[in-house]
């Protein structure tokens, strides 16, 4: 890749580079995983619309939190980043399926 | 799982049920993704705290959003969310580096 040859001549250690290509395809599989999050969000925003369920439902995000608190504890992963995160990924759903009831509607 | 038992009892369509299913088991596999990633960036701030370099690197920033942006494109995924995901994610990671500056000077 061109980009590490750039960074190579920066004079960065090698280790590092190494690492920064560990996480460059962490990121590619996490970009390609929340795009079928998305896709399928977006089927349950139609399905929400066309049953006429609210947007947001807060029993099943609270199970949502708990589920993916215990999960990040068992990954050694931060609980309150793995909350965070979901809060940011349910606020763009959210976001969708306003949209979304505002087309079908 | 019980948590579809108490949405089933809910009325919910099972189409949603599904669709959930999907999304959690999407979530579980991101949230082991993330965790490797803050293992590795971990390792990047010790490296980078031994080789006194600064935790932020613009220039491998302006690298990551431009390549996630693309590969968001790719995947049928926003490339605006995918540049306020690694904001998110970068956000987190500096705050970690800044704390194991702090702890190995």
């Amino acid at each position: 890749m061109d980009e590490t040859m750039t960074e190579a001549a920066k004079g960065l250690p090698a280790e590092l580079l190494r690492l920064r290509a560990s996480i460059n395809n962490i990121d590619a599989a996490v970009i390609y995983m929340l795009s079928e999050r998305f896709k399928i969000t977006k089927e349950v925003g139609r399905l929400k619309a066309a049953h006429a369920l609210p947007p947001a439902d807060l029993e099943r995000e609270k199970e949502q939190i708990a589920r993916l608190r215990r999960l990040a504890a068992e990954a050694e992963l931060d609980p309150d980043f793995a909350e965070k995160f979901l809060a940011f990924v349910i606020k763009e759903v959210i976001h969708h399926h306003i949209n979304a009831a505002s087309t079908t509607r």
